[in-house]
């Protein structure tokens, strides 16, 4: 089961949240830590919001113990697969699915969340004060919080909330060709406070298990500021770097970068859910490939200014143009990612967006939609529409006060 | 027909080339040329490589007066349409099919290259000395001139031996889609020394008509240097700037944005044909699209840092990750273009990409194939390899040396 090395205690891992991209990421993170076990404890706990399923004799996982009425944690752990939301995956058998948050987060001093960003507050409050405190976190949830006033990184909510400090993971991960192990890059984003953040060195030797108070300072555009008290991480435990979070998530067929620039891994991964909007219509219009890469080209453009404008130097344009969550992503996502495909039949067919949306989602929201009108709110009021133009046609064009004909003149200016 | 402002002459303009791309851009000129008469003459030249084409009665352009064996050029005058390189599209009447080369470049100052790149020096040696010596060119020609000893820019060939300064046009234009009139971006980088780049002013005043000569100092990576004597524009012509620049290839379906840096326009039109081999394997293989865009990030990564490591100072990294010529092209080139489609039918198929060549293109060849030879013996030279990982995967994949399957596995490290 490997050596403890230096440190006397194992990092105990939790993942929040198990739908197809979740159940992925646990998938992963399971694997990891069966194969690590000199610095994870085997055992995964995920906390599967507990619902019903039907197992019936068309069911694959169908016999005399198992049919009818199931919980679907006791299905997961039974067969270990996530039969409603990642069926045919094989998961490890070291991940266990856990109905209650409380007790999946316990004792962790790992948390990576993975749940649709609607439920973010309430589960983070539900777990408040319940988790260690001196715990970490990773947020693989896309997007940011933008509305009228400003900016929040959902890295930035989460870590507020629970009084921790909480990376990001975003990048061009469909999330079933992860789970299938079709090879992929991610970004991971880590760069807490300087308590945290020592480089890692080959001989980590422990010292006496002290916990220190510091003030962190959280700040998003609003100007707001709010001070978190970070607890240090107790020195028996091997510290949680660039290091130690490349092993959590690196795998041969899922490629890790680990960078410091939060901000811009977390923009990126909202901004070009717009983009994918434009790039789709431009490609139901037929206009060919040259009109649908220099959408994207303008839409790289204004996401880097974006950045910039809003973000200064707490953000590195390089993210943008040269990570898996900038570029990459970016480029999957106006290949065929939800945003594109509903953009482009919404021309192809002649209806609004949300028809399609309607017919085609399930009852799912699209993200691009989303952005591009909290985007717009937060342009406004900055009186930075004209900066940005492929973002304001988005805008205009959902609201039916722009034609998609007339994006090619409305960017150029 | 416009006035002459306060230029006593106008531009004239010559096309060398009248291929499928070449036709495309003549078209645009000629167009431009007709509607901007204050600065160019509109009777534009284009050379046409003679050949005999036969109009039967199935032709468009069959008639009494047009049948049997014909001249190119005067089907191309009598029917206004390059019937053999770009059958369908009219082309402006003032747009001239001339079968002599020395004729259509005479008088000319701005000269247009779009030439296969097999036929540069020669063409250009045959016109040597009978070009006006103050004349300015533009290479549309896609690449660079890579071998062992160090890289050189068409433009710069073609600025050597004709004794011009000559500029790059490049961008994500596929030929047909551009002659179509469907809406595309191209980069037109122009930077000629001192004497030509006065800033535009909006009243420009002719001064005295002096003949200025300077030293025009060439270097490529080699480290050679060539002294070209550059004549100055006489200043009874509008300056040729940036601003003439975009008046003579700017249409409202071709929307130009003019830089300064040559190299990185230039090499970067060649590099995405090598990283578009990779990403069509990767699509062969079926390895889905979060794949896909892994390969293309770090191709997009190899291409600034091959810029960077060769060319230094004189390139601006901005033209990778923010033009039409970088970016843009890459990603056209990796949705549909030909070397991405040879290598993902050769994967598809299980046959050498020679082959696929041989069986769809007609006699052409790849030029990612060439760039990938002849990068891969450069690098070599250098001893840098293992800093170019996926260009160098690409060359042994080529030479039979590498699986497609190791590309993940080699670009990682």
């Amino acid at each position: 089961m490997g050596s403890l090395g230096p440190y006397q205690r194992k990092h105990k891992i939790g993942v929040v949240g198990s739908g197809n991209w979740g159940t992925a990421i646990a998938k992963i993170i399971a694997e990891n830590a069966a194969s690590n076990s000199d610095i994870f404890e085997e055992k995964v706990e995920m906390w599967v919001f507990e619902e019903n399923v039907e197992i019936t004799k068309d069911s694959p996982h169908y016999s005399s113990s198992l049919q009818g009425t199931q919980k679907l944690t006791e299905v997961i752990n039974h067969t270990n697969e996530n039969v409603k939301y990642l069926p045919g995956i094989r998961l490890p058998a070291n991940l266990h699915a856990n109905p209650s948050l409380e007790d999946a987060v316990k004792d962790c001093t790992l948390l990576v969340f993975n749940l649709p960003h609607q439920f973010i507050l309430k589960s983070c409050e539900s777990i408040k004060g319940k988790i260690l405190p001196y715990a970490r976190g990773i947020s693989c949830i896309k997007g940011v919080d933008v509305n009228e006033e400003g900016i929040s990184l959902f890295s930035e909510t989460i870590g507020r909330i629970l009084g921790i400090y909480c990376g990001a993971l975003s990048g061009a991960n469909i999330a079933n060709e992860v789970a299938k192990e079709k090879w992929s890059e991610t970004t991971v984003a880590y760069d807490p406070p300087h308590m945290d953040s020592k480089a890692p060195t080959p001989q980590r030797s422990p010292s006496s298990s002290q916990v220190e108070l510091v003030q962190f300072q959280h700040k998003d555009t609003s100007g707001q500021m709010s001070k978190t008290k970070l607890q240090a991480l107790p020195s028996d435990y091997p510290p949680i770097d660039h290091v130690t979070l490349k092993a959590l998530f690196h795998r041969p067929y899922f490629h890790v970068r680990v960078i410091h620039d939060v901000a811009g891994t977390s923009i990126s991964g909202a901004l070009k859910n717009v983009v994918a909007l434009a790039a789709g219509w431009v490609e139901g219009m037929g206009w060919g490939d040259n009109a649908k890469a220099a959408v994207m080209r303008v839409g790289l453009l204004e996401m880097v200014r974006f950045g910039d404008t809003f973000f200064g130097a707490t953000i590195n344009q390089a993210t943008f143009t040269e990570e898996s969550a900038g570029v990459a992503d970016l480029i999957t996502s106006c290949s065929g990612g939800r945003n594109f495909r509903s953009a482009k039949h919404s021309v192809e067919r002649n209806l609004p967006i949300e028809e399609i949306e309607k017919l085609e989602l399930n009852g799912q929201s699209l993200q691009g939609t989303l952005t591009a009108h909290d985007v717009n709110k937060f342009l406004k009021k900055q009186g930075m529409e004209e900066q940005f133009p492929l973002f304001t046609a988005v805008y205009r064009i959902l609201e039916g006060r722009m034609q998609v004909s007339e994006i090619p003149g409305y960017i150029e200016r």
